[in-house]
């Protein structure tokens, strides 16, 4: 093995194993009976040749720092991925051919984690591009390692908006160790892409998005050879000498290498019949079994730390938040959403993994508060939610703890990103301020009312909402060592603190604040609507009605243990959410008793069922029948009840 | 009034016009206590020109069809639109100072289509954009009437990818129509944007993108009006002369026109204080109270029918579907999809007002039916969900009943624009196939499981979900009449039918398919898993227990008559979905049931639990325990309970 490029191998020995990758493509999803060979043999010239001559890889130590990055942002094209995967010799053969899209096994439709070569979870089209603009953003700046990100793009998916997302960040950020293959091979699923083969076309975008771009017949090796040469180059040995990303235009032949499909429209996503593999692999050549390994990583130490536009950008004269961990007095007002810069803050200064980006909305998130303290850990993503959470998943990917915020309202632009993000497999700390009608004069566009029962729904999700600043501080804590999705949700206005300082917060948990043997009825609240049942519980106490409230911070795990006691005690329950009723803290609660086998209990839920506008906070909460007077009302009417 | 270009209004009184528009910005955000004074400062001039001078609009009649559009997409320069309301005096004074902002009244925060001047509701950046590429969509193609589309875009949305998967199908539809207006103030909310004044980088990205681009001094008025001349006149008499759509690049300076914030960073959405709203409001000479009106809109007949590129796309060979309403054998196997794209043709058949649009996968949603017997009302938008959305929202807004479908999946691309959708107040029929673990070998990817509880949880949505092919159809044909946001479930593969032709299916029904007078147990499901309740009862009546099976094929609104019903009769619930079990076709049993204060019945929930990879359908459902095996054992399980 060379270090390097490596011209071990040659370029006859690239075009062999091209023709290796094509036919193991096509047996690959003629086994499986499903697939996409068309869209893999396109492609299969352009990743021979990367596979072999300049992706340095040690495929005996898939996790080995200093590897390269490959991610089919086509991720259709698994068939081309895990023929490359046998042509290396990390998969058989006969995993190959009968492990494919079959239950049970690893290499499944679309790659995933689950194969330790792959970083992130690809499928859902424009995503691994933006993805792997958060691995490069790890190599160039955190890692600050010569490794370069290689990523496969088809053609229709440039129609993606993420895409032009990432390419700005790219060039923003100056990731020359970035490389975009485009795979422009005509044909969509349903016929032709928006563009076609006017590759200029896509040339100039790119060029126009800041990317240095090679245009290049995608089947001729020595300009692809070329092409992938000059490109590593530009990523530079450390990763740092070029400014720009690459992107090579490969004009391609979906089915190249099978006379019968060439160019067809009407063979996407679809295995050949078996007789039709088989004169498609003769015409190939027949099936072969190279072993090709390419270049492996030489050893690298961290490079000198690059300071990047985030890091250069004016900083204000603000003094830096401490980084003690935040102490929050009861009674005294603060905003969650303040309490959870302070407490990145201090996570920050614990945990140099700890990595920060936003929405270009840090002022609101209190994100700026980390910006300031750790201009080199942060990454602002401006208004691109999209690429906000794919670059978090990106940098997870190395390792790092990254949160994102933006608005809650915003993360919905995300949610496709969130649900992958679930399927890499990677813990994701999202964080969305301003949620609900608490929020006032902005109106709907900037409330979010659906994130509760966005998130809820993602696989393995974790949902905290805290109601001051003390549950905040210690839910950041305790999101850094939370596998997979979780995401807190943080509220405008300030309120007045409720726990002291040290209280646990465990995730899974609630906090009874008001409790007696006689209790008759129990209020349950998260956020803003927990201190409007502290009112309604006054209110109530008033009439002689005794409340239980709880604290229901952890909406997803919910505290089981004390809801089926709170059923059981009182046998009354109102629950007040300032979301939708579908799907958020209501639901969670429902779900829950019922699951729990509880039987004997009313619950009263209130929830914004109205589509708001504009008004102070006050006079919302109260439209949408989730202040303490609408608490205490319902309360009421339950205990008149038997 | 003069028809055309009016040089009524001479730029001198423009001038005038805009120091008034920003005073009226700054008293009004000023009255309210927040806003975007800035924001809407830097646009003045560019807004006064062209309400002045270039907008063909009859703010007599703002629903004339001849009117222009006008799309505030940088929705946060609500105090310059509301202002402008003014000017043309439609909204009074009084109301720009007492109304904005305020709880009860209609200028919001942001806009909604709560007034009548407005279209499309904004807030959330880079979506009236592509909302306007609908709307012109409309003009050009369906109403073909020589209105104008005019969208303010702030710079720091053009961040947002949803804006080049805008201009990228603008561009494609040769919407000439369309004029942007981008007003490069260079700071965003935090600080700088992304390519701050660089507005040439923008020139170049609208370029690439297939735009005329202009770009101008956004303070010279010459320039301003050369510019929407330029434009208007590209836009041709009949809408149809031009092939582009126009980006008029503006360098704008926010603030502009108060020396103590012009180009500050520091005064992003925040109101001046009354005694510096005193000194901006001395400094633009104080306040003023012209009434101007620009060019009304000349009469107009709809112009030739124009060809679009999808129109043009080759058509296959493949007879076109029936015009009939289609009719489903009981017992016949068919896809739900399949009964959604014969219906989606039979629906077109009997009203010119459906309009169908696909992100480039109706050959597996069977929009392509409706692509085959109407080419002229669909609308192809590639892989391109954000648009796919806010185009059938732009459609909407002019009156079209626009049907949108993709994957389910993939619809999660979208959810933001959903969200505004509702907020607009939109019908908007969405179509999602391919849901759930159903599908099989393509992966988790590819496998809606959270898209119930994403769209339950959008405010007046409709959630429907059919398990043959008499009920899709009756159920498209009842999306075509049902407001606000609908959405259609669709499963992969075929099923064998349940219901006879002409048998209704209201939305908010269900249907009871099995029952007796001594059910023991009520299995409830939709789509696949009703199949799988079927089976299962079948099962448990060789075990002599009778089962009542439910088709809750409507999801919201849900039929909490036979819930109840059911919970009475039988005490016992199996409800099985193939989806995530939070938010979903569960959670809507339970929380009907609790609200409809039913206590005695003990509810299993079979959902998908874990993280599914590929494999067939059946070991899917199988692995997920939600096929009939596991439903007759989660029946038996509470049967053999008291």
């Amino acid at each position: 093995m060379t270090t390097g490029l490596s011209n071990d191998v040659t370029l006859d020995v690239v075009a062999d194993l091209a023709a290796q990758l094509r036919v193991d493509s096509i047996r690959a999803s003629t086994s499986a009976g499903s697939g996409h060979p068309t869209s893999s043999m396109s492609a299969a010239d352009l990743l021979a040749a990367l596979v072999a001559r300049h992706l340095h890889y040690d495929w005996d130590d898939p996790h080995s720092p200093v590897n390269d990055h490959l991610i089919f942002s086509k991720g259709h094209a698994s068939p081309l991925l895990y023929s490359i995967f046998r042509a290396v010799g990390v998969v058989s053969e006969e995993e190959l051919l009968n492990g494919y899209r079959r239950f049970g096994e690893r290499l499944e439709g679309h790659p995933t984690p689950i194969l330790p070569w792959v970083d992130v979870a690809t499928g859902s089209l424009g995503q691994g591009l933006p993805d792997g603009v958060g691995v490069a953003l790890a190599g160039r700046y955190l890692d600050r390692l010569p490794y370069r990100v290689w990523v496969l793009c088809g053609d229709s998916e440039l129609a993606e908006g993420s895409i032009w997302e990432a390419l700005d960040k790219a060039s923003y950020y100056q990731l020359s160790n970035l490389v975009v293959i485009a795979d422009v091979n005509r044909l969509g699923q349903r016929g032709a892409t928006d563009l076609g083969w006017d590759v200029d076309a896509y040339a100039r975008r790119a060029e126009a998005f800041g990317a240095r771009v090679v245009v290049i017949d995608g089947h001729d090796l020595t300009a692809i050879d070329d092409a992938l040469t000059a490109a590593a180059g530009n990523a530079g040995a450390g990763g740092s000498t070029g400014s720009q990303p690459t992107v090579i235009v490969a004009k391609t032949i979906k089915g190249k290498g099978f006379a019968e499909v060439e160019n067809s429209p009407d063979w996407h996503g679809k295995p050949f019949p078996p007789a039709m593999a088989d004169r498609a692999v003769t015409e190939l050549g027949g099936v072969r079994s190279l072993v090709v390994r390419g270049p492996r990583p030489e050893p690298a130490e961290p490079g000198p730390a690059l300071e990047h536009p985030s890091t250069l950008a004016p900083q204000d004269e603000k003094p830096l938040p401490s980084e003690e961990w935040p102490v929050y007095k009861t009674g005294e007002k603060v905003a969650t959403r303040k309490a959870y810069g302070d407490a990145l803050v201090a996570l920050g200064a614990r945990d140099p993994k700890v990595v920060a980006l936003d929405g270009e909305v840090s002022n609101s998130t209190f994100a700026e508060e980390f910006t300031r303290a750790f201009p080199e850990r942060y990454f602002e993503m401006f208004i691109a939610e999209q690429q906000l959470v794919a670059a978090a998943t990106g940098l997870a990917a190395r390792g790092y703890k990254t949160f994102a915020s933006t608005f809650a309202a915003f993360l919905t632009r995300a949610y496709d990103f969130i649900r992958m993000g679930s399927i890499s497999g990677a813990d994701l700390r999202l964080v969305g301020s301003h949620s609900g009608v608490e929020i006032g004069a902005d109106g709907p566009s900037q409330m979010a009312l659906e994130d509760l029962a966005m998130i809820r729904a993602v696989h393995g999700s974790t949902v905290l909402y805290p109601a001051d600043g003390t549950s905040t501080a210690a839910l950041v804590a305790a999101m850094a060592d939370t596998p997979g999705i979780s995401y807190l949700r943080t509220t405008r206005g300030s309120y007045p603190g409720l726990y002291a300082a040290g209280e646990a917060f465990p995730v899974g948990g609630s906090k009874t604040l008001r409790s007696g043997s006689d209790d008759q009825v129990t209020l349950i609240g998260a956020g803003v609507t927990l201190h409007e049942c502290l009112r309604a519980a006054d209110s109530l106490a008033a009439d002689g009605i005794t409340a239980r409230v709880i604290d229901c911070y952890s909406v997803k795990p919910i505290d089981i243990g004390a809801l089926t006691a709170a059923a059981q005690d009182t046998g009354r329950i109102v629950v007040a959410e300032d979301h939708h009723p579908e799907g958020g803290l209501g639901s969670a609660v429902a779900d829950a008793l019922l699951a729990a086998g509880q039987r004997d209990f009313r619950l009263a839920h209130l929830a914004v069922r109205g589509m708001p506008g504009s008004g102070t906070g006050a006079e919302l909460l109260a439209w949408a029948g989730i202040d303490a007077e609408h608490i205490a009302d319902a309360a009421r009417q339950l205990a008149a009840r038997p």
